[in-house]
């Protein structure tokens, strides 16, 4: 079932179950910090695994004990940034370089969002900066008891600017909270993040939460491709748009959705207490 | 008190206490499963009491013991529902036919959200599917211990598309938990809906979360119905619009709507602490 | 480090700490009831903060022990109201004085949510009405054990529209609740706020809730206020606008924020262990 | 060709040529002047216009030589209107009578706007105030060279509420000249209709304009049902969206619409140069 | 009928005629080119202008015959401007401090398009830059046969910030014109200008076109007060919002204003043939 | 001056002076009819157009005399397109796969729009369908006489899914006009276009008309590339946002922009009159 075409220096791609892809972060020996060549490339997966008919649903993980992502590799990114390219620049031909690369950064990040599977993310030891920006891309997130999380960019001097900021305010978690958590830079661990609805689980260790994440991918994974598809879709266009909007996209959606075959296979399965089986999409 | 024009096959209207409406969905024999005279009727219903001068609280509840609602019933959409009719048409023509459906079963269920005045949800048992629909229009929603909640549609194979999932984004529950029940379709329990938020209470029985919502709806019946009134159309109105946008719809609201009598009469009882009488609005 | 021009009769402002600074509402004989000097001496206040450059962090606070504020004074307001002075006019003619009257009120209120710096509320006793209007504006807010909440309004006739109605939909507290306090008026307390998401911690008591906003404050003030502003800023603007808007503001606005020294200043104290210095903004 | 339940008092509707539809205002002797019974009729023959599978194209004209509409029937209006029948409201009450009344007025009118078939509107002689709220919803107007215009509800106290204001600045006519003729209510003449762009052609007479509507929407109603009726939708879609959520929507539409066999009978019937028969939608 | 407290040092305010005020920009020795007090007054002056019960249409024109304006005064800017004055500051710094004054210069501009009566501006000569900003705030442009504009800003170096870029594209002239004359910085002609439709007339000198804008201004602050001012608040409205969103607030706007006495005085003046009076504002 | 690297099979890059780059389709002798590959190179040019520091402005034409581009090549559409891929998979499949494939071709179209450098769109001859998909992309539109424009989508069975439906109504043409040549499909002609504002100048041959175009590149491409690139940005951004956010937009952009060098250059050459150096972006 595992495709061949998903080699990356710093992820693992793994197919555990059918229908199921999952990414591993796998840079452990520098607490899966990120250089730049990581979040090409996590956008790279993303869009493909957004296409490839043998997927349904994603888990997103990381490599080792200590840390989910410890964020940015800050001492790349002083080196071989933005910033250390257009040094003789003026400010403003310097502005535009630094927002074309911002740019580009969160496109690769927001392309694990736009992955029309739905993406479970697995969070455990150290969750800061850049795996806030990330997980919260993640339409499920659940962590080990371990997990201790930052939005950690305040404290390097500047605003988070690849997404929590964006994001975080839409996640439904009190607005309060958020803002505390965002300005203060400070630790919370994975019980508050369970008590504010950041994550929906915790577990007591990282196997623990692979195992519940696994499950809940794979249970994904065996239903209609067509419905699932369709409800994550227009959970993340009705968080940006008004009512009237989402139930007009509903509708225009389903005109088509509902000519599939899934529905009859589903409720036949449903009447005779068997598996259905879908075709790809 | 009560009006006599509430008359309709599978719903009880009942007028409780003063100024207060109680619709019972009526078809407990087939767990209160919707067919689509049923919604025709209850956007028909919501739409009366909105503009009725002698209604100003709505509670909405369901019959027998089982069930709030299981959901739509699918064995009658399948026999005569749109698709159905449709057989010989291309697919172009068809979605056509299916999304004016679509869109006439939302515009029922709508008429609760747009209904002018506050509507209190009781659930109980099996409150499957379109359950969630209804009840997210509503404007407070309570339980009994022993109720069931799912949002069922993926596993009938198709994307919720009569408010859900447009809706429960926007009810301030945490995404993460929202996405997970939308996408897994999995019950769950009244503790749960407490905890992230969905409902506001949890009573230990259908007849005591139904002497709650009396109460409560009593309660609102009592006070200024044009301060009630604006109210929730103020909350909703900013559920939708920036938060410039909400500053100006109240300001040119309250325009004409502190020009009532009711302020003088609210402050006046408060003083004298005896209860107002508002005239009909 | 106090400034000398911030005396106003109706509030004390105060310097606790370096680049902090502490707005306390002082009329507590009449349990912190606003009356309009109030609230434009409020706005004037929080439009000088926003562009001190001594100023980092504010905490609002209020004088007393009974009360943050009862709210309106209703009594002054029926004397001197906009009301009152337009007694002859047409209801047109007092429509468009009633609603210039609010949106300058309601500008006032609003310079709290448009101060530049973080706002950290601290709120105790009676907190009715007003008390949320201005909170809600407030970036983070805490409270004492002992404080009783309530979005007053209703029971004096009138839909509160002031901010309350238009932000707290957006606070992220769950919506059935916050239609039932809004729309019931009745009282809920500091476990109650804790637990929806109002506020994001209680203390036993006003002094250790100031205590516990000194401390959040002054933590806030020693970050580069180039970082801090940014995400205040950002936070506030996701609220109101899409996410694909929300990121490419945070891509401008940092694309002139990190050409600053703080990043540099703010890295190498964190390799060195040491406190950082900021320039002023 | 013409169906049989098309009778109204005030309006004649005929079928002058295959799949189109023509409604005649038809109350020549009052200048074709709106009493209320006249819009609740005109918005229940354009909702059922819109579902007619006869009709694939709509003409909207007027009886008589002098008027398209010389616009409300005000004496008729201050009779029998809702500021008459809520005398004794407080000036609260009255407003929310006026407002549900004029919400439905609108809704009546707006019927011709979300009519799924394209609508032509042909004016001639006087054409005020209602004529211009009625045709700004049509999608394509043409007019007699004797037309008369005027956005007259300025001198009769009042802003228009019925949509002039709301859609005229969207019509792309230049808003300089659209504010002029909306704050002074002056005449304007079709000559001036045409310069800036209000109308698309002017012809010499009523019924030289008649023909050519005639002509355009027997052209329109040859073509496929599919394609002329997506492209009304997203036209108007596009009016109110940002041009990212419009691409969304007919990318939407389209991977439905485009499997319609209209497609493969248009493309064949262009080699084949004959003319192309369509199954009804 | 003119007031007293409109003294300003480049401007001359005068009443010409009944409740209408002529706003003269008056430098004319520098081609009334702007320096920052001159803002800073017409901000002051327009918001003084919208509540003044006296006035009910406002005419802005420039004294001398070279030039309406010539635009910035471009040398004063670069000598006292925000560039000299943080001159030490990091780039984030500067970017503060330059994005809160140009956000306060566009303030005092955009109170001509608050102002909540009509604004007529007259052009004549050189018309550059600012005066684009300024004139397209105005309701109605109407300009003098020797007019020549420029959207100059490019020349200098700049994007034009103080809002033509943002206004012109919704001034309903076609995008392509709008998009030349703003990249090119190209002059146009009185011609042009009305062809395109950016003014909605061209009178031979500019004497005449004050002469008709005079007469413009009478004719407009001859009606109703409560039907003008509704009508341009809702047209400025629409603008920025869906048709939705439009006929949902002039119903809102006009369920007060429908209970003025204008209407009545408006109607039976037209009876009667003589001019209706209309109460203060 | 010319790069290397722009080379494709249908597509000449030649660089006609300084900063200027010029794309011609080249398929002449299929009346320059786009296949996919075609669709896929545009993207990529512009693309690569919009960051080379040595191109400041783009002039888009196409080779031979006959036509700009008379659309979509039909015939290759039809055997290899994603109808024919998906023949076998069910309704909704299908219509998955026909949105990804519509997606696609949306975003290299658009790619038009979001270079960076202001785009000349010169068209001559038969400039059908996807010509005017491409060129209200363009920022600047001019025409040889003898252009014969269509929006002829219609007439091959389906709604132009590809921007024309919803850009079209966005380029302040009137919406009538637009609407007429939508739905209809009717040629029409370079005077229409010119009188209605699709294009800007009409000239009497193609090479009139290039000749008018290079020297509108060139004259944009001698200007600062700060200011040009900004006001191209901002118009854009205006056009999908209100007012409001508009003006906040280009504030923050200037917050870095009036930093640059070119303010200073621009200046100093205006009053030297000599003509100003500006640096790469």
């Amino acid at each position: 079932m595992a495709s061949a075409n998903y080699t990356y220096e710093h992820f693992n791609i793994t197919f555990p179950s059918q229908y199921v892809a999952q990414v591993e972060i796998a840079r452990p020996q520098k607490l899966n910090a990120f250089i730049e060549q990581m979040w090409t490339d996590l956008g790279a997966i993303f869009r493909k695994l957004s296409v490839d008919p043998d997927v349904r649903a994603v888990i997103l993980t990381a490599a080792g004990d200590r840390a989910f992502t410890s964020g940015l590799d800050v001492q790349a990114a002083s080196q071989n940034g933005v910033l250390a390219q257009t040094e003789h620049a003026d400010p403003a031909r310097k502005a535009l370089s630094i927002r074309r690369h911002i740019l580009e950064f969160q496109r690769d990040i927001t392309a694990i969002e736009e992955c029309e599977k739905p993406v479970v993310a697995v969070m455990h030891g150290i969750s800061y900066g850049l795996a806030i920006d990330m997980t919260v891309c993640c339409d499920i997130r659940i962590c080990a008891e371990d997990t201790r999380f930052s939005v950690r960019e305040v404290d390097i001097g500047l605003a988070a600017d690849i997404g929590t900021l964006t994001r975080l305010p839409k996640a439904n978690v009190p607005l309060s909270w958020t803002k505390e958590v965002c300005l203060t830079a400070r630790d919370f661990d994975a019980g508050e993040a369970l008590r504010v609805g950041f994550v929906s689980a915790v577990c007591e260790s990282k196997s623990a939460a692979l195992k519940k994440a696994l499950e809940m991918a794979t249970l994904l994974a065996s239903k209609s491709p067509v419905a699932v598809q369709s409800t994550k879709q227009i959970l993340n266009y009705s968080r940006d748009h008004s009512v009237a909007d989402g139930l007009n996209q509903i509708a225009l959606l389903n005109s088509a959705m509902l000519q599939t075959k899934d529905v009859e296979a589903a409720m036949l399965s449903g009447l005779k207490k068997r598996k259905p089986t879908f075709a790809k999409l």
